[in-house]
């Protein structure tokens, strides 16, 4: 099929995610090799993204592909009720990247899944209802992940699952108050989660479910100590410590998962994405080993067809292999600094630019109409004008694709992604915000 | 890694669906063909329940196989958001395969999502809240699925989320009244259906949710007229008519859909299984173009990273082109007939079989403790002595694999068995049945 006959036919026949259909105009791809994809006219676009932040290892990674193949040759699916070679590799390998503190893994299909049985196994454990998520964060949208989710795309799924309790997260840049430093956000931000705890009724909580690193939302950081204090509030009441890894975890924060840079350890983790890179769909939820005994002589009421898929193990197997053989946290590391040396340098140099954030290549810039006043370039669901799109179809067009939230531009590359790749297409993000600094500009002295 | 190593790995790290995991004994597989597969010690066993339903083409189907390796080498993955041509192939091919009022599909990883995805987008659509679905079926376990579930297997997801009501199924075996025939049936479960609509509020309800065969709860079979009835009630009052498909669908019963028996067109379909046979995982839900058309100008609140999975819709084409170059559904309906002459001749010789039910190459046998009474052989959710794991156990030894539910044993083998294979199997089954017979008739003496 040409490139024209796929879109039309695409148009056609599939609902796409999260739009109108009347108005989309996708892409049709090609091939596609480390960081670029081509369109059927040979124009070359750096996944800036890494997709929807899962192609941690980029396009067309010969080992996982191989692995792909040669399971495939081996077979394909067995059922979760057999011993099969590539899950039992892949869960002990994912237990060793893990602490001390996790047993077992159970595998699903992808991140929504993960939390939706993450959330039934810390009830089933504790024998409490309540589980406690944050505003501003995003966990999936079928009705458990979705109902965790603290933003509008939880909206389609109210009135919502009886239990689930929202508390806001530390996103300082936008609080309404001035804190004289991190450690005394992290004193105000777990001092008003103790505080609805308390009022919740600490032994109705089953547990807290929170991104280490929000993703989606904006690439929002946990202050020093918070996660430290989270932890403290769950060790007092016997709470399950949830960390949403799905987008944050493998590597892509420069640490295996998220959470290892403040120094926590969970009582569940759940993944997704960067255990396969997406070649193949797999999530999980790993649990600790407390947790993993009590299912023991207790049925784990959880399950789903393509639990541990073979073919999805052996692509993780391949993948988690990969990360060590090539380096790619020590890899992070640099070019992370760099991006982040750029994303200051960005910050300092646009109007528009209100605030930056960065972990290891995990960024986004969040734009204003007014560096004082913060004022959002578009007020949060509003954008009649199109401008945040128009942002994106500008970097689309300069052959630099990644997607936008609210008044935010998410900038997660590949982390193969070499210094150069990234220096040349961060100069580009630097002409777009360019052209927008004009046009704030212009409105402001008009 | 040898058999005996990957089992104590696996019992090591992996948590295993709907069990206690303190006395499992996963069978370590090393290889797979046909409607057979081996364990390390070279021991043969005959899938006859095709796993878990999904592998309808059986195990190693080399078109399906080479169709994955010829995308992987291609790429694994492109967002949802891209066109790609597998995805626009598959999308085409399914529409192709339903009724003309169908419009687009949009796909999910598998049944559990597929379920979530449908009953948002009835809601969106008809801009109601209630949610109908039936005791005794099964959707899937995430909540949004389990909500829907009713069986057991909900429990963990209670409180349920608001809106969702249950309504029993058409079970006459088991009805604690007699009726004249199967339109006495029908009407009466009509009647009482189009009672508990009015008395829910008509225009409060979004959709009616089936499996329009109930699969994993025993195969329950709608009789004459009773999906036309549901289907005007639908009609009467603007509710979506959503048929789960997940088990049902892709040649399962003999015919593509298990709708078409009945003759009635859904407004939703989902799907999975059968649309990959598993090789790669995918769902997905198939919309009526008037629901299609409404999601042109709406939003479309829907979304998962892995929607529309390139590698997934590789292997969905090659699937669906092996169903129609094979002449699966006319192989289908020629071992359909064999199964249900056996299964018929089993129902007569044994004392410890109520009721067997087929249709196509999907079957359950009902065990009793005494066919007159009808008494279960275990009792609803319950079996303490591990009966039915014994029965299950027994088979597996003489090398025929499937699972039981309650006091039913499915038999839905891959639909490429041939008449001698089945024949072979079944006679293992008669055999474990006679075991069985002397069983109930000894105690019933003593």
């Amino acid at each position: 099929m040409t490139g024209q006959e796929i879109k039309e036919q695409d148009l056609q026949y599939n609902l796409h995610s999260w739009s109108k259909q009347g108005n989309l105009n996708p892409i049709p791809v090609e091939k596609s090799d480390g960081i670029y994809f081509w369109d059927y006219a040979g124009k070359r676009y750096a996944d800036m993204s890494s997709q929807l932040v899962n192609l941690n290892l980029g396009h067309g990674n010969r080992q996982i592909v191989e692995a792909i193949k040669q399971q495939a040759d081996q077979f394909c699916f067995m059922g979760p009720g057999y011993a099969v070679e590539s899950r039992s590799r892949l869960a002990k390998m994912v237990i060793d990247l893990l602490p001390d503190n996790m047993g077992k893994v159970f595998f699903t299909n992808a991140g929504a899944d993960a939390n939706e049985n993450a959330i039934k196994m810390a009830r089933m454990f504790t024998g409490r209802n309540k589980i406690f998520s944050r505003y501003r964060s995003y966990h999936g949208s079928t009705f458990g992940a979705g109902n965790l989710t603290g933003e509008p795309r939880r909206y389609p799924l109210e009135p919502g699952i009886p239990g689930f309790v929202k508390f806001f997260d530390p996103y300082i840049y936008r609080e309404p108050i001035e804190f004289a430093g991190e450690e005394a956000a992290t004193a105000f931000y777990i001092a008003k989660l103790r505080e609805q705890v308390h009022y919740e009724g600490p032994d109705n909580i089953a547990a807290i479910v929170l991104e280490t690193v929000t993703g989606s939302n904006g690439v929002i950081i946990p202050p020093k100590g918070y996660l430290k204090g989270v932890r403290k509030i769950c060790d007092d009441y016997g709470i399950m410590m949830i960390c949403d890894e799905v987008m944050a975890g493998f590597g892509r924060t420069g640490k295996m998962f998220a959470f290892e840079h403040f120094d926590v350890k969970p009582d569940i983790v759940t993944f997704a994405k960067g255990i396969t890179c997406g070649y193949v769909p797999l999530g999980g939820v790993a649990v600790a080993k407390k947790i993993a005994a009590y299912f023991d002589d207790h049925t784990l009421l959880c399950g789903l067809t393509y639990s541990a898929h073979p073919l999805a193990c052996a692509a993780g197997v391949a993948t988690l292999n990969y990360y060590k053989e090539a380096h790619i946290l020590e890899q992070v590391e640099k070019t992370g600094k760099v991006l982040g040396q750029i994303l200051e340098e960005i910050k300092t140099r646009h109007a528009c630019v209100g605030d930056v954030r960065y972990i290891g290549l995990f960024s986004a810039v969040e734009l204003v109409k007014d560096k004082t006043t913060k004022e959002p370039l578009v007020a949060y669901g509003q954008d009649p004008q199109g401008v945040m799109s128009g942002i994106i179809k500008q970097l689309t067009a300069k052959g630099f694709v990644t997607y936008s939230h609210e008044n935010m531009i998410l900038v997660a590359p590949p982390l193969i992604i070499t210094e150069a790749q990234l220096r040349e297409m961060m100069a580009i993000l630097d002409e777009v915000l360019t052209d927008m600094d004009q046009v704030i500009t212009t409105r402001k002295t008009a």
